[in-house]
């Protein structure tokens, strides 16, 4: 079959020096498997911004289309603080979510059992804890309208936003939670503000309406995000499955990723519509920022960045053989005892990016 | 003095119930410290549904903006979750927010000594964590217009919320965090996602420009929302006082108060604007809601409520000795191992909500 198409934006802070080690396990790829990869780089956040002065050209955006999968390191940084709204890194992210139509972001909390006591929340709280966040990345408080920042006549100003959510957004998203579930422990958490804000009470009737239409299998509950907060540090092992909006999805999935130590391990993938063929546009970045502090020191955990590498060639090219030799050789290597710093516990053996790259390979 | 002017509102589930614990203490304080209140009671949430079609009828408005300090329970229950979006229980709770003007809500979150154990946080991250977060109440999308459902021509819906925020609104705000930070460790964290949200960034601009104005000697940092529901989890100890808007707010303030494990023990305070006499509108509720689930089976914990209740004598009577007398007989009560179902834990002699009462007054 023609060669698989690939477009690599390394990004800012540590977001280059991780993905050298995805360019290696390419090359290992390449040479054992016998899968070539078309491999295109581009620039985006802060670098970007360095070398166009956009955080995404309209190149690099026209490359993002053509391509059957993004990867995407990490963007923004203090360099980039003080930039205008509409030129700021995050913007570039946010235009390839939006003009990919990458309306699904799949954000799995996993717990590595090698990694259980990482956590800050006690052992069996988490051990073992294996849920997914479905969060709608297209719409909402993003990019609604009207927006921006006026001046009033006595002098103040007036900060605006606004939080939308049609019938249509709200089910596909709600589609592809549903359609997880099943293929999990069949429980699907829809979480919103229904009692305070209306878009959130529209959301909870069409998850609903959906459910009873379609997904009537599958058990579906109801939660508020403040209590959704809370419930994940009481009790995280309650959820298989949670979808929520954009803002919430933001805030919730950083909560679950942090409670699981294993933050610098996370990969997540965001998913267009299926076309007709059935395939999806779909970028796949960890969860983890730009780290700034730590750029440039080969420090940086790259196990999150391979991992979305993984994911990619599970969800968009089927290659669950290959995803799977790369996840095992993550937990052989976890399991001997080597640990970038973001992971280190007593008794383990500390090393750099570099260095849990060659172990990686080692393993595959 | 004139008596001080109380009024009561109970409201749902577990809320008459504490709120009984509450009436004995002030029994208490009327025979033993000859301090008399004049307290009135009235009805909110499903209470008042019930009793006449809405959520707060205007004559417990007219009491409520008569006296000096309201005493809220909790709202809200499965009972009227049907109900129209303008009905609903809630919707009292934020009328009484609103027409009080109570736009600045003090959640401490506080770990009792004798409570570590009680949190699913690793007793080290938790020992000793004493922040206390500043929420906007009266603003934000929960109260922005325009907002509401409607349907499309082709026979879509869309729901609308708007978050707002004006200079004034930022500054009254950051104004009362700021005098916080000082009488504590001197430390502000403004959190919002400056990076995403033009309101945010408005938000980021005005406290930083209030800070450079008048608190230059306070240390102030600013942190994206998401970040902070991280931050919380890794080292809340990093934190002093957090100002935030009112809907992060409400999903931070419930992640910190989880975190202590002793949801059941944490009172907040609603403040308005000072008048002349440097006097505050305020309204005291406990920081957990109404447990419609253990409601009338006399199971609750009462502290929230009962410290509640001491936070309004300091607050808005400067009655600190008697404020610190309910906070010793408190603690005392929690040293001699006495625990309501919530805070149970082995080798400890579990008690009702009837019983913490006992205790307590007995301390007293
Ligand atoms: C960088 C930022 C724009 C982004 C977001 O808010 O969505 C990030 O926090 C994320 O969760 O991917
Ligand atoms: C009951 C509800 C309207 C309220 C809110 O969202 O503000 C509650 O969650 C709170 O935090 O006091």
């Amino acid at each position: 079959s023609a060669n698989k198409k690939l477009l690599i934006l390394p990004g800012d802070g540590i977001g280059p020096e991780v993905m050298r080690q995805v360019r290696r396990v390419i090359d290992w790829m390449d040479r054992r498997r016998k899968v070539t990869f078309d491999v295109q780089d581009g620039l985006v956040g802060g670098a970007a911004i360095d070398q166009y002065g956009v955080p995404v050209s309209d190149e690099t955006m026209a490359d993002a289309l053509s391509v059957d999968a993004v990867l995407l390191g990490a963007v923004g940084g203090p360099k980039w603080d003080n930039i205008g709204f509409d030129k700021r890194p995050e913007a570039g992210l946010l235009r390839l979510r939006k003009e990919l139509g990458l309306f699904a972001n799949l954000r799995p909390a996993t717990v590595f059992d090698a990694l259980v006591d990482a956590s800050t929340l006690k052992a069996d709280i988490v051990r073992g804890l294996d849920l997914m966040i479905v969060r709608e990345l297209t719409g909402g408080v993003y990019f609604g309208e009207p927006r921006g920042i006026e001046e009033l006549p006595d002098g103040q100003r007036r900060g605006v936003n606004t939080q939308v959510y049609t019938t249509a957004e709200i089910q596909r998203v709600a589609r592809v939670a549903f359609e997880l579930a099943r293929k999990r422990q069949n429980k699907l958490c829809s979480v919103e503000k229904a009692n305070v804000m209306e878009s959130g009470l529209l959301w909870r009737q069409e998850v609903t309406k959906l459910h009873q239409a379609e997904y009537s299998d599958v058990q579906l509950s109801h939660m508020y995000a403040d209590n959704c907060a809370m419930q994940l540090i009481k009790n995280p092992k309650q959820f298989d499955v949670i979808v929520t909006d954009n803002l919430f999805g933001d805030m919730l999935s950083d909560e679950a990723a942090m409670m699981t130590g294993s933050l610098g391990m996370l990969p997540s993938a965001s998913l267009g519509a299926p076309d007709e063929s059935g395939r999806r546009r779909a970028l796949y970045e960890p969860v983890h920022g730009s780290a700034p502090d730590i750029a440039g020191r080969d420090l940086a955990n790259p196990i999150a960045t391979l991992l979305s590498f993984a994911m990619m060639l599970r969800y968009s090219f089927d290659m669950n053989e290959d995803a799977g030799l790369i996840e095992k050789a993550v937990q052989n290597v976890l399991n001997g005892g080597t640990r970038t710093s973001d992971i280190m516990a007593p008794g383990m053996a500390r090393c750099s990016t570099s260095v849990m790259g060659d172990s990686i390979i080692r393993e595959l």
